[in-house]
C-alpha cells in the first residue's frame, strides 16, 4: 500500500483520495451529517449552487468573503452549524478551496473529505476502501499552499503509518511528519495559516477552535456522484458513520 | 517585482533563481569562495566529475551515499572544507540534490546559489539583478519536499519582503512565511528535516550547526556556464562578493 501527501494535486489520482480542507469544508462537512443531514453538494459557483437548490429542495450553506450570500439558510461556520438540526434535510455549500480543487480528484476511485475533526473515521474508511494507493491531498488556500492542510495532512499521514508499517510516505509526507514534531497542539498551526488569519479578521477564531478538535465526528463524506452545472459542477457527498468506530487507531 | 517561492521546481523560470539547497551544497558553496575557489562545477554524475577533474585539472569533492567517493579530494562537509584553503584552484563537487534541480532552472537568466549562510549576499545580488522576479526554488530532498530548504525560503522570502514591501509572495510564499513564526531558530528546522536527519545518522549533526549560521558570507554564487558531459550537464558558477557588502539588509 501506498501513502502519498500532495501539499496541493499534482498528477492522477487512481484509489482513494482524501481531500482536505480544514478551514472549513472538511471540517463542517462531517458536522453536517453527524447533525442528521443526508446528502451534501459541494460547488463554487453561487448561481449553480442557488439553481440547485431552487431546483432539488436544498439548504443553501456557505459564503464569499466571509458574507454569507443573500438568500442563503446558513454560512459555513462549524462553530453555527454543530447547533442546527438537518435531520432529513439535503444541502449545497458553496466555499473557495475544497470545491476548486475537487476537478483534480474526481478521477479517482473514492474521495473522502477529511479534516482533523473527522480523522479517526477517515483513516479507518480509507483504510477499508484501499486496494493500493492512500492519497492526502491538501486544498490549500487561493490555489497556493497552506499550513493548515499540511499540518492535517502530516497528522493523518502518521497515523496512517501506524497501520501501514511497510508504507514509506511519498510526496510531500516526511515533511509534513517532520512539521508535526515542532507542532504539539494543532491549533498553533491553524491559528498561523492564512485560512485561519483570514477567519481571525473577520472575528471568527471560534472556528479555528472546533477545527482543531480531533476525532469528534464518525462520518467519512464520500463522494457518490458528479454532476454538471450551468457554470459549475456539483459534487455529491454522502455519509455512514464508519464500520469500526468501537476501534479507534492507536494515538 | 514579483517574489517568489516553489518548494520544488515548477514551471518555468525568466529572470532570477535563487535555488535553495542548504544540507548542503548551497552552504558548502559560499564557503568555499570564501577560501579562495576561482570556479565551481556542480554535477550530479561521479564519472562526469572525474572525466572533467583530469581533463581541467580541478579538485574532486562531494560524496555518495555520505562516503567520499575513491580518488575524491575532500567530502562536502561544510565543517571540514571550512579549514581548506582553495586559494586559485577550481572544484567539481558531486551531490544529489541541487545537481538534479539545476536542469530545471537553468533556464532562467540569473541563477543563484542561496542558503543561510549567504542570505544577505544572495538577497542583495538578487535584488541587483532582478527586472520582473526573484523565484526562491527548494532543491528538496530526494526529489520531495524537505523542511530545510522551506524554511531557508522562508526566511529569506521575508527578509526580501521588507525590501519588496509592495510583493506579495507567490506559491508557497505565506506558508513559508507562517512556518518561520514557529521557528525562532533555524538549527531546529535543519535538525527535524529528512536531509538533517540523514546526516545526523552519519555523525555530522556539527554540519547543521554551519548550516544554521546566517550571512557569514559575502559570496552569491552564479551559474556562468552550463556545458554537456558525457552522462550528466556540467553547471558553471563564480562568485565576487556581493556590491554592498557594508549595507545588511535589517533582521
Amino acid at each position: 500500500m501506498r501513502l502519498r501527501v500532495d501539499l496541493l494535486p499534482r498528477g492522477e489520482y487512481g484509489d482513494v483520495v482524501v481531500l482536505i480542507d480544514v478551514l472549513r469544508s472538511c471540517t463542517v462537512a462531517p458536522i453536517l451529517f453527524d447533525n442528521g443531514l443526508k446528502e451534501l453538494y459541494l460547488c463554487p459557483s453561487l448561481r449553480t449552487s442557488r439553481k440547485a437548490a431552487a431546483e432539488k429542495g436544498l439548504l443553501l450553506l456557505g459564503e464569499r468573503g466571509g458574507l454569507v450570500p443573500e438568500g442563503f439558510n446558513y454560512g459555513n461556520s462549524p462553530t453555527e452549524l454543530r447547533q442546527v438540526n438537518m435531520a432529513g434535510r439535503s444541502a449545497v455549500m458553496i466555499s473557495e478551496n475544497a470545491p476548486k480543487t475537487l476537478p483534480a480528484v474526481a478521477g479517482a476511485k473514492h474521495v473522502l473529505l477529511g479534516s482533523f475533526y473527522n480523522a479517526d473515521a477517515v483513516m479507518a474508511r480509507g483504510l477499508e476502501l484501499a486496494t493500493e494507493e492512500i492519497a492526502l491531498v491538501c486544498c490549500g488556500f487561493g490555489g497556493e499552499e497552506d499550513l493548515d492542510d499540511v499540518l492535517v495532512a502530516g497528522y493523518l499521514a502518521g497515523r496512517l503509518k501506524q497501520r501501514l508499517p511497510e508504507a514509506s510516505p511519498l510526496g510531500a509526507g516526511w515533511m509534513c511528519l517532520s512539521l508535526l514534531k515542532t507542532f504539539p497542539d494543532p491549533l498553533e498551526a491553524l491559528w498561523y495559516s492564512r485560512a485561519g488569519q483570514a477567519l481571525r479578521r473577520l472575528e471568527l477564531a471560534g472556528d479555528l477552535v472546533v477545527a482543531s478538535l480531533i476525532s469528534r465526528s464518525d462520518k467519512a463524506p464520500r463522494l457518490s456522484a458528479v454532476t454538471e452545472g450551468e457554470r459549475a459542477s456539483l459534487y455529491r457527498f454522502e455519509a455512514v458513520p464508519t464500520p469500526h468506530p468501537a476501534v479507534p487507531l492507536a494515538h
